[in-house]
């Protein structure tokens, strides 16, 4: 029977003989992964359910990323028993200054290899598709049996098949193609599916633009978002992982839900409006709206793809004076390339702030949290209304470029018109 | 009359023919400083005297530094108000990105010049005795008062008279200097004075480090504390300010509260341990204790000369895996000093994480607050219970050599163990 990249996956990681869409399974986790926030929580569950033990330290890490550096003696409390539950039970224990965001890090370390299974305790775990990876976030009770039996139950999704064709316009990114897929399907359009980003467009991708995409595959509702391992994801694990791993992807004749064609000749930069990734606008159509802050980071755009395209814009210009802009690094390493570069240098010389590694102002959790009555651009992926702080704020999304152009002008605006040149 | 330095500096701020210790005289402010967390308060204050126009515009200064970036909607909204009534009266104001922390960049930017007078909100005003300048910290009643009139009521304090002597050894700052100052005369030591520092070993401090001295004359429960303007202020003002100032110092026959004498030969790196900052002793009888987290940083202990010390220490070491090492340089011009120097590289290729710069975890606002439970080594300078997070946490102060090798040992330790060689 043919089947998706994602059925395979999911067919490899269980004990039945067959799986079709709509079966429950019980999926094998190669990897369990929690943060400051979703890990206490896990734990928690764990001792309620008797556990003392889990299922193998070798394939579960921690990673101390959203409130890092700790805000208040609560978000330091749960750091501490991140680290100490982590020292315990010998897994694997990213603190601060040893690593950074969790996605960006676990892709940076070698730990996410194509085909594989990870049960993350954060909704954007899917960004691991980006790398042909199952990732599926979960809730801390589910993280919890994860930690002691190292599977979850799954509704085998269907698989939307999502076709890039053409090649990407000036300043146009990895950003702007998931906006364009959230756009076409709408934030439910993805609802007990699967993603899988195929075509000429995806596989031009980098591996840096694909985590962008796959990052938002959760704010169009899919279960996750994949790219089928290709030569650039086998030339970006090469010395980075010794994890064995086979490139597969879905067969000729698999069955999809649905095709969706977007072709990139079309799409301009875009930027979605409040309070919803999907209400999608050409950045054009948002232009000249004030703005108070520009946020660029999080755990798929604070790259040091997204920190060159924020210094194509930023280097030689001035921040405008009615406008924070914040930039995250998302790891220790991104930091210290950004640092070898000359990026981080021309960031704090334009007027922007450099911050330490952290999830950070991305989900409101501090390092940039929004005033009532403010407007930002962030190449974050919710603009809920009250993600980034007071209910009375609003987010705008949009790739480093835009982020960037804005930060200069002080309001939206197409980043053609900051940028000296047209990036190659 | 013979007059100290302090009181040749109130009466020529005052109308009155001369003036003694203990009389009360009205001091005209040559500059007034506040924050995004004094500031909004002193606001409300002046709406509530129903007065809507400040003194003089040109000489008021507004900096937001406590919660920068902010840690939630709350902290927002101080620096949106911060800004606002910036904008509204015309005054400077340094936001994100634009300055740092407001005592180093009021001294880095040339406001501050010897014989002035600055009304600052915030408890350590007294920083700008450092370049012989009478730094008041006042409460947000009495700031509005200033924003207003220009002026706020004073107590002329008597002089307590620090002559240091001698020459400091290795690993010692001079942040050991105002330890050993608390030491000797205790925290309310310096209750109703101000205390001034002359001899030998105070002359050869640089501004640095006179920043570190000065800065905790509070702490000794002191008005203020000044150095008398010397070749070093004139170098470091040299090219940085065009207000005109003269050198002047206390009269030869001027009456003193008290003199003390420090002799430099005899101070080793000292530590004030929990919870006061009068709890002072030699590192080396602190040494062994386990620590969780390392803070260099603070509107006096986050200079070049701090972080070339933390720096001389952390190349090519590593942070211990059980401590957090953060480090805040002062100022976006510290930020790209460090950063030309190659320091930044250091403390992240160690596994420290580098902030942006901001107050942050000193007076546990953020980025870094502390645990029940944890000990901290900070260059900060107050360690008062739940000073930097939870009250069941503990801070030991010491200066950046001392700080950086705990953070490397993971207990207190003396700097000599850890560093390679001897600093020059």
């Amino acid at each position: 029977m043919p089947h998706t990249l994602a059925e395979k996956i999911l067919l490899a990681h269980s004990d039945v003989a067959d799986l079709a869409p709509g079966d429950i399974v019980m999926v094998r986790c190669d990897l369990v992964m929690a943060n400051d926030v979703s890990g206490p929580v896990a734990f928690r569950m764990m001792e309620k359910m008797g556990a003392s033990t889990v299922f193998d330290p070798t394939k579960i890490v921690m990673a101390a990323d959203h409130f890092a550096p700790a805000k208040d003696a609560r978000s330091a409390d749960l750091q501490r028993q991140l680290k100490e539950w982590s020292d315990r039970h010998g897994v694997t224990y990213y603190g601060q200054g040893r690593g950074g965001i969790e996605h960006t890090v676990l892709v940076e370390d070698g730990w996410i290899v194509p085909g594989t299974v990870i049960a993350g305790g954060d909704s954007h775990t899917c960004t691991y598709g980006a790398l042909g990876a199952f990732g599926s976030g979960l809730g801390s009770t589910d993280i919890a049996a994860c930690l002691v039996f190292g599977s979850f139950w799954q509704t085998v999704p269907a698989t939307i098949e999502v076709t890039f064709t053409g090649a990407k316009r000036p300043f146009v990114t990895g950003k702007d193609l998931i906006l364009a897929v959230i756009d076409a399907i709408g934030v439910g359009g993805g609802t007990n599916t699967v993603l899988e980003f195929v075509g000429p467009g995806a596989a031009a991708l980098t591996i840096d633009e694909r985590l962008a995409v796959a990052n938002m595959a959760v704010e169009a509702g899919a279960e996750t978002g994949l790219f089928p391992a290709d030569e650039v994801t086998a030339a970006y694990l090469a010395g980075r992982t010794d994890r064995p791993w086979q490139p597969e992807r879905s067969d000729p004749d698999a069955s999809f839900a649905r095709r969706v064609r977007i072709d990139l000749d079309g799409v301009p930069p875009l930027i979605a409006l409040p309070h919803s990734p999907g209400n999608v606008v050409p950045v054009a159509e948002a232009a000249g709206r004030k703005i108070d802050q520009v946020y660029i980071g999080n755990c798929a755009n604070g790259t040091m793809t997204d920190l060159r395209q924020a210094a194509s814009i930023l280097a030689g210009n001035r921040v405008h004076p009615d406008v924070r802009a914040i930039i995250v690094p998302a790891s220790q390493k991104v930091y210290r390339e950004a640092l070898a570069e000359g990026l981080i240098d021309q960031f704090v010389a334009a007027g922007a702030i450099v911050s330490t590694p952290t999830c950070g102002a991305c989900f409101g959790g501090h390092m940039g949290v929004l005033a009532a009555g403010e407007r930002a651009v962030a190449t974050t992926n919710r603009n809920f209304k009250g993600r980034m702080g007071s209910a009375d704020a609003e987010v705008y999304l949009a790739n480093a470029y835009v982020a960037a152009a804005a930060a200069v002008a002080g309001e939206i605006i197409d980043p053609s018109a900051v940028a000296e040149g047209v990036p190659a």
